[in-house]
């Protein structure tokens, strides 16, 4: 590579993004986990100058003239893929002006300010005008974005998330999966019903102290495969999964009264973990070096709660761990079925967030089909509290008349503006099983791995198929290369029977 | 202030500077703190970035032009000193060319990594090469800076950690001290070798579990008016106070077997943290706004730690709080004279870190005599051992003959290339003991303050006559305007007769 390519450019002015970006999430982190209170002003004012900054450096003229030089600069294949993807990320990052963010920044705020105060007062009427002014923005957004992708709206806004995720390939597959759920989830609520009718649930043998929870948690998070020389795990009010790839902040919280909560949310959010571990270091300074996007991202954590974290294999090997960090007594006298019990409960309710792996695709169902008629315009905002009671009533047999705050009000992500992540949560359950199903046909020994607390196969696999390849694909794409086909419904269908039904 | 004006410029520049120290100063504390090893290597390739990035934008060809306009613009008398305390900083930071800094940079990082292998094999003869290097490089450093600034060498590397400071002031009251110690040392190591034949030293009833010494330290850093809304206290290796004046992050390190090393570097670091909360906040995106200089910093620090942590009137109101801490046992039986014994004792030694308040200074006047000689060519490389063990023997009756490690190559400072830091420690002491002896002749109760644990007022004087003023005037200035009069080692003199021969 010549110094003086356009591709050593912009090489090295990702180098520096990089370093910002460093910055941001580590900012962010520790925003979280240890800054005080007061620090808060002045740390959101940094954040803001660094956003900035970024911003200005990534979305500069030059970057363009870089970006159209080095595709005709003798690259190889990777290197062009970089391009292409670098191309793809300039073009979404400089298709709004300034003009125009500027606006939809200050109708966010406030919108979003507005969803706080309201939502507590089940105020829908008094925030329907912010609602159907950050519609009028979002629409605006996705026609722009429209313009500069040559995409169907929606589908334009998708993109952001997704690379390569179209509203015409969605829509059939959660059309089918709501037919199935719609049957399957009453059968499973009878069956359990009758279940517990039979066999009691075993209450946990609270308190279990912090000290011992965090204790198991870590050799969880260590037999799985998290690397503890580049990351570490911390407690804040909401976890997540930050830091970079080299040194990846993981967080819990903890409550004395559950240990399952805390040890679930570990699970979900190493499997993030590994992720961003196991992406390529030598592309950290391109956008082809980042993880895929948010299905994939949400496909790699439900990958390991949910397909392995949920499954009676994994309690097989977990159990005795529990008895040995939390005491024999925490789980006294429970068999395999007991635990599962607890892990396994699926119920109806009227809140996303709160939702098992049964009930969640239908919520996300629901706001799919909202959001895409307000980009498009055939769903007024005002109609939609109507929209969404029909829809929860025909999917869920639940009810949200007049009760704004657990229907439509739940969410952040309308009042700040972000239309088109929703899909991206159960397209992620629904890859973690269709990767399930794929290495299991690769290994067919995987379930008999994860008994005996084996994950460095399980790990290989997923390294190679998923993490290595970083951001050089779209996100179907990688779900072919990986799994040799498109995204099928079935795979997630049978996961759901075998571990419900069978 | 009309929005293009220069000024304007400028203040919107140092919002952009202060963002990325914030990020700087945050990563540091993180990496010292929190950060597990494998993360290092990319945390380092960050802080280069974003150094170079600071570097870039700090010392722009406009900012130049933008001072110079400032000057001629309608300004209040204090936006006018923060115009030339930024001109100041910026000749600093462009005297020296990009050439220079890249030989600067490479032999420095040569010569410390050299001398951290070296000086564990006690081989002097095998680093004094790099050593004449590192020497060359800082005489022509010192020739570029002299040029810049029109001062003499030394005195312009002394400006760059506390402008105003001049060896021509510095060296007679040095010389004056000096007297005063080859005298006083000897005297006080023979008094409390009598008085130790008559009272045995009673030892500490070790071991005190880290967390009762954690809640004292917090205890004392709350009662001294250490700020939690916007700082907090962890755990490094090395004990530091970094962060910003609006979330500053101290540190310390706890061994069971003794509690009073961790609880007097925690009043020290209180003393730094002190400083950095009170600096004006309206200011912080110029440079006038920040903390004076090292020898300031380091009187607040020390202040805090040797004015009133190691007095006895501060014992008679901490030592129930260390029995309410650690439980009655930790000093069960003691009075006052039994923990003076332990906060007073004067021993000579060769370690300048190790050192007590009485032989410290000692340790610095040798650096700065050698130093001094070093940069105006009197003195040799080679020749610095031998100039190292005469004042070594004649200040301290002490030799370090064939022992380079404990002798000329025991601190990182001259191997890293910084000539004209080591006047700073000493010199702060004695402006701590300046600040007392004003202090009390304004507060004439301040003794009485510190017995009650009463340290409002005292904080109020500090905040008024030194935290509030940051970087307004030069370091004498700054000493004149609090106390009265020039930096005088009387007051530093009669605070050792005081409390160590009276």
């Amino acid at each position: 590579m010549a110094p003086n390519s356009a591709f050593a450019k912009l090489a090295e002015l990702g180098k520096k993004l990089e370093a910002l970006e460093h910055a941001q999430s580590m900012l962010s982190v520790d925003e979280a986990v240890m800054m005080p209170s007061g620090g808060g002003e002045k740390r959101a004012d940094a954040m803001s100058m660094l956003a900035g900054m970024y911003h200005e450096m990534a979305t500069a003229p030059e970057v363009g003239d870089w970006l159209a030089a080095a595709a005709e600069e003798p690259l190889d294949d990777m290197q062009q893929a970089a391009i292409r993807e670098q191309a793809r990320v300039y073009t979404n990052m400089t298709c709004l002006s300034a003009d125009f963010v500027r606006r939809q920044v200050s109708a966010r705020v406030r919108s979003e300010q507005l969803w706080r105060e309201l939502r507590a007062k089940d105020d829908w009427a008094g925030f329907l005008p912010a609602f159907e002014g950050i519609v009028a923005i979002a629409r605006e957004e996705a026609g722009l974005r429209s313009a500069a992708l040559g995409l169907e709206p929606y589908d334009a806004m998708m993109e952001q998330y997704d690379p390569g995720n179209r509203a015409a390939d969605i829509a059939p597959v959660f059309a089918r999966l709501k037919t199935f759920l719609k049957d399957f989830i009453p059968a499973v609520v009878d069956r359990q019903a009758a279940e517990r009718a039979k066999r009691p649930v075993k209450p946990l043998n609270a308190p279990f102290p912090i000290d011992k929870q965090k204790a198991l948690g870590l050799a969880v998070m260590e037999a799985i495969g998290f690397d503890f020389e580049h990351g570490r795990l911390d407690v804040s009010h909401h976890p997540f999964c930050g830091g970079v790839p080299t040194d990846v902040r993981m967080t819990t919280r903890y409550t004395t009264g559950d240990f399952l909560s805390s040890l679930m949310g570990i699970i979900h959010e190493t499997g993030h973990g590994l992720y961003e571990q196991g992406l390529p270091k030598e592309w950290s300074n391109f956008a082809i070096g980042r993880a895929r996007g948010m299905s994939i991202h949400e496909s790699q954590s439900l990958f390991m709660e949910k397909q392995i974290g949920r499954s009676a294999e994994f309690w097989e090997w977990a159990m005795p761990l529990v008895g040995q960090h939390l005491g024999p007594a925490a789980i006294a006298g429970w068999d395999i079925e007991d635990m599962l019990t607890h892990v396994h409960e699926v119920r109806t309710g009227l809140i996303r967030v709160d939702a098992d792996e049964a009930t969640y695709p239908l919520h996300v169902i629901l706001r799919f089909e909202i959001e895409k008629g307000l980009i498009d315009g055939s769903i007024a905002p005002k109609d939609v509290p109507g929209e969404w009671n029909a829809r929860m009533s025909e999917y869920l047999g639940l009810t949200t008349l007049d009760n704004y705050k657990d229907g439509p009000m739940q969410d952040v992500h309308w009042p700040s503006g972000a239309f088109g992540y929703f899909p991206s949560y159960t397209l992620g359950a629904m890859i973690a099983a269709q990767l399930w199903a794929s290495l299991e046909k690769d290994h067919p020994s995987a379930r008999d791995d994860v008994r005996a607390g084996r994950f460095v196969e399980i790990n290989n696999w997923r390294r190679d198929k998923i993490w290595s390849q970083a951001s050089r694909y779209s996100t179907p794409e990688l779900l072919v290369k990986a799994t040799g086909e498109k995204l099928n419904a079935q795979y997630f269908e049978d996961h759901l029977k075998r571990r419900y039904l069978a």
